[in-house]
């Protein structure tokens, strides 16, 4: 294993240092919904964490990590979404600049909230090329730290304390499930299940619109993502080497889920749960429906990732 | 004060005999609304209780008190919403029938459900006469116990229960706010309020659209609803014999809002806290922005009525 990937040891200090900025959110079970799946499910909701997502563990781990010199020159990233938010939020709470990159097409609404955290927003054309042009500049000439949404030790090392979180509150469990885009947040759950239960399965659930993670995994390549398009827009990006190198570890398969079903069981958590859940955090308990040989009677954990949805534009 | 009408003791009792039975649901507090509010609150999530809403407390109190004798002829009540449903699960719980008088007009989401708890649905045309002259005959026919949605002792008495867990997790609150439709639960929250907490302030909340509580509350007579129309469709009853006079003993007053902010404040609940409450549920939280002058920097518990409401048919 690579020196420069994060072990549960970093995890913990992640999780200490963290520990007064994030929220603690509750692990949830629903007795009907366990009666639908037949099988034992404990979601960890970090759609009620900071900014609405698990993206602020990794943030705020990344932003309090820095040293005062770093830290007085800021952060930047270039991100439409819970990322840049979570980056703003947690560099407002140590009092530092922050400086995000959004592509001039982002909806308003995550203009406003990123806004709303005190970040200095600069806009630019929604390219790849453009977003990372336009960051490096920013970078150059605020000497700022870069803080990747997900190929960042710091990020997958916050990332991981949501799942030691779920195993202190449960240690019996046989499986964990998180959802996989860029796979921080399965890097660090990965790392973190395994090392507080060896015999612990690992699985990623991912859209079938977006299978970069499952292609990547199968063939041993990582496989980026050709025009990936699913409701679950918070898993469209790409895997990083990073984060491939810890799921090729320690993750156990790709589990991959269609569109109808994503939408079926997010409405099922906002039916039964009472609980506001995003797209992308329905993918784990649609991979344990349409698998039910894997997950029948097994004490099942699921990372949600996060509740920020657009309350006007609902799939249902 | 009239011997029918319950007092702290009865709640006492009634916690002790449907504890295992109910969920103890979470108190949830949210730093961005307390800011936008400018007041501490304290919201006891009664949508995440049993069949979504704070109804299953009365109803299984009604049931478990109920002799062996008379539970054996079952329960009866005629009602298309929560209540129907929280009546029919209790029910199933001690293994014995309910009877549910409901209008043919009714939606197709409620008959599915409280026939999905077991219930022995009749539908009647949907007038009150109908539905009065239906549950008379049907109790007649089987001996079952009517149990009134809310101008009940032991429905009272289980209503309280909710406030009395309230002020048990957060005991130095200054107010408590709870939604009127019938007054069930309004009733039971201020008799528990004023019994734990003698200066606490409890204040009803009602929609303007449908302001009979508040009339009768002024007027020191019941004055009955005329054709209410609010989408907080939790509230269209008016209060009851015994609920009127508790609630005449105890509350301070009955705010009362407008539709905008009913479902301004729900969007905020959804938004903010990622949880789903019916629009009833937000009528409190409208009350304390309509009313700064009363809220502002007060510790202030309210009780989340419940959280069924239909996704397709959202007001934003």
């Amino acid at each position: 294993m690579s020196e420069f990937i994060p072990s549960f040891k970093d995890i913990v200090e992640a999780h200490n240092r963290i520990r007064t900025f994030i929220h603690k959110t509750p692990v949830l079970t629903n007795q009907s919904i366990n009666q639908i799946v037949q099988c034992e499910l404990y979601f960890k909701c970090e759609n009620f964490q900071k900014v609405g997502a698990f993206k602020f563990r990794g943030a705020s781990n990344a932003v309090f990590s820095l040293t005062p010199e770093e830290a007085s020159k800021g952060v930047a990233t270039h991100s439409s979404g819970n990322h840049a938010a979570a980056l703003a939020l947690a560099a407002r709470m140590r009092g530092i600049p922050s400086y995000i990159v959004m592509p001039e097409n982002a909806p308003e609404i995550k203009k406003t909230a990123v806004a709303g955290y005190g970040a200095q927003i600069t806009f630019c054309k929604p390219t790849q090329q453009a977003r990372e042009e336009t960051l490096d500049k920013l970078v150059q000439a605020t000497g700022a730290t870069f803080v990747h949404p997900y190929n960042n030790f710091r990020v997958i090392s916050g990332q991981g304390t949501a799942c030691k979180e779920l195993l202190e509150e449960v240690p019996n469990l046989d499986i964990v499930l998180s959802p996989v885009g860029g796979g921080g947040l399965l890097s660090g759950t990965s790392i973190s299940a395994k090392a507080i239960k060896e015999r612990v399965i690992v699985y990623g659930a991912e859209p079938k619109n977006a299978d970069d993670a499952h292609r990547s995994f199968h063939s041993g390549i990582i496989q980026p993502s050709v025009s990936p398009k699913t409701i679950a827009d918070g898993l469209l990006t790409s895997l990083g080497s990073m984060t491939f190198e810890i799921i090729r570890n320690n993750v156990t398969d790709i589990l991959l889920v269609d569109e109808e079903t994503i939408v079926k069981a997010m409405r099922l958590v906002w039916e039964r749960m009472k609980i506001i859940i995003e797209p992308s955090s329905a993918v784990p308990l649609a991979a344990v429906m349409l698998n039910p040989h894997l997950f029948r009677g097994v004490k099942t954990g699921i990372i949600l990732s996060g509740g920020n949805v657009e309350l006007t534009k609902l799939p249902f």
